[in-house]
């Protein structure tokens, strides 16, 4: 069964290089729920995309403007943001910071 | 269908106190996916318990003693945790701080 080990400490993941001022560190998963810390630059985009993941995210730090389905917001630390399965949604990074995303199921194309 | 809205702000979501020293803010969620903020004081427990539910938890801040299925660890802000179904697991708070927890599926208890 795939899963992640227990105790996911920042020190010892690997971070991957998105797309310019972007990057990933994958943190605990199984096949049904999975959690992604993603660190954003200023001025850097997650652009607008959608998947049948349902997902909800956590504004750990920094400052955002969130777009989904269609409406905007500007979230700070400490907010969040929940995406049902299908919903066009995406990023610009105000203020450089990190958004701690969960996917419901697993993101399998992260792991490939 | 029950799900949260799209945009969860700290200021405009309710607190609700549990054990001493602990106290949650439920984000966003649907039947799949539940994301909960909890607040610990120096020195609160989250004692030992076990769910069928899947968990990763993100320590937004603060540090933690982390205890799953028998093993002890210290997190601090940016480490994660991942518990399988079932495992036995609590956190003893050593500083102040937050923990982003994710269900899979939604802890309907959390709504009741």
């Amino acid at each position: 069964m795939i899963k992640s080990k227990p105790f996911l400490l920042e020190n010892e993941l690997p971070w991957e290089p998105l797309n310019e001022g972007v990057s990933r560190q994958i943190l605990g998963y199984n096949v049904e729920l999975m959690m992604v810390k993603v660190s954003f630059e200023a001025g850097a985009i997650g652009a607008l995309h959608s998947h049948p993941h349902s997902q909800t995210s956590y504004v750990a730090s920094g400052r955002f403007e969130v777009e989904i389905d269609g409406l905007k917001r500007i979230l700070a630390a400490g907010d969040g943001y929940f995406i049902a399965p299908d919903l066009v949604h995406g990023v610009k990074c105000l203020e450089a910071g990190v958004l701690v995303d969960s996917f419901s199921p697993i993101r399998e194309d992260f792991l490939e």
